[in-house]
């Protein structure tokens, strides 16, 4: 399957002295891919938080910095699911800018679900792993 | 009462692409602040919080940005506590640069005490109302 | 003429420990309307900064907070030009949640025209204020 | 030589709907333990951007984190310089609670000397690099 896709366009709080996207920023944009990927496969806060009574946890992030961005360019966030084991889930993001397909940024974030009560990893929820693999990474 | 004064040096994460903090953050030196000023005052978050079952949303803040600060600086913050009514608190803020005590931003915020499950304001605890005082601008 | 819009889906990092939008991130949303609102008037960030040799530098900002709001929210941000003079700007400011229309919160920013090199304020370039005009309140 | 040690007192606006800090912002906590190093070597801002005409820009960036860290916790950040190349540095964090001692975060970010104008990596001033071997890890 086609990775998942959406843009972000940088706002002047994303940057910094440097007059380029703070390298902190990135793992924020890696969010708010998943957080757009949850919303398109159907999945809304109340179902992971109330529901199912959990959070998701991050246990490990990583990226690399390729080449910068800067104030008003147009990001293209590439997100496919690397992974989904019992209790965990990995996935790998890759930002182009938008008007050059220029890499920007590639990394991964793993995380877990985790019950909200017990403060530890659980089951994922089968429902959700059956959505997931619409982005899942051929192998 | 002289104000309660805390220090804070200018991160690079603190800075936008102008080369100087970006604006909003001045609201979060303000709060932080805040924060030091409760915990010099003996106030926990766990009082707040799980105490006297407490947020403090702001209803209100400004800011006047008065000359730029830039990543290293050194800011000097002032607390005053304007006025204590029975569910609200006006606190003011001066920043100042260390080095040359040139002004660089002041402004207020302007909070109250809300019941965490009623979600609306309910009377600032007596207690917290007597520490208070201790930097209550003289009228 | 009516107010610019756009809206803004509020993301996981925007949120604090009160499970609500952290009070500083209203005025990147702010910023965030304004900068599009540029981009609708056909201005783009080198207009700015390298043919005009500007910044524009905030010198006030308030907000009032009327309601929390969420992770997952949808925000619609309305921009009006309150008054444009020879070196300054204010632009007013009223976030609504888009689903039920809730008054989130309302504020304004003021800012001038900076040169670069001088670091001082300098009349609005004549071309950017026709633009502006756009969405000046009707008085 | 033991690592370069420093604290951070965890802020609200450090914090997300979950009630811990935000995983981004472990990496911001990374580079203000950087920034606070180099200070305690004498490295200025200015000796990095005015006399040497270099950025540091981050070419990578790793975190596990172990376990979450609340509002009002004091966290341990520790850093080690792991590697010094010609034109790279590596440097290794881990963040404790100070409290208890308690493994919260480690990871680590590599870093180049960037020249301004040039916009590419060139060889670390080695002034500098003779500085840094003070937190030089011992192979």
């Amino acid at each position: 399957m086609p990775p998942f896709k959406t843009t972000y366009k940088i706002s002047w709080a994303d940057t910094d002295a440097a007059e380029v996207v703070h390298f902190s920023n990135y793992f924020r944009f890696f969010e708010r891919a998943e957080e757009e990927m949850y919303q398109k496969l159907g999945f809304t806060f109340n179902d992971f938080i109330q529901k199912y009574n959990l959070w998701l946890p991050r246990v490990e992030a990583l990226c690399k910095f390729k080449a910068p961005a800067k104030f008003g360019d147009i990001l293209e966030i590439s997100l496919t699911v690397d992974y989904i084991k019992e209790k965990s889930i990995k996935y790998i993001f890759t930002i182009n800018k938008k008007e050059n397909k220029q890499l920007i940024a590639e990394g991964y974030v793993i995380l877990v679900a985790a019950n909200k009560k017990l403060g530890k990893a659980v089951a994922i929820p089968k429902k959700f792993v059956q959505k997931l693999k619409t982005y899942k990474k051929i192998s």
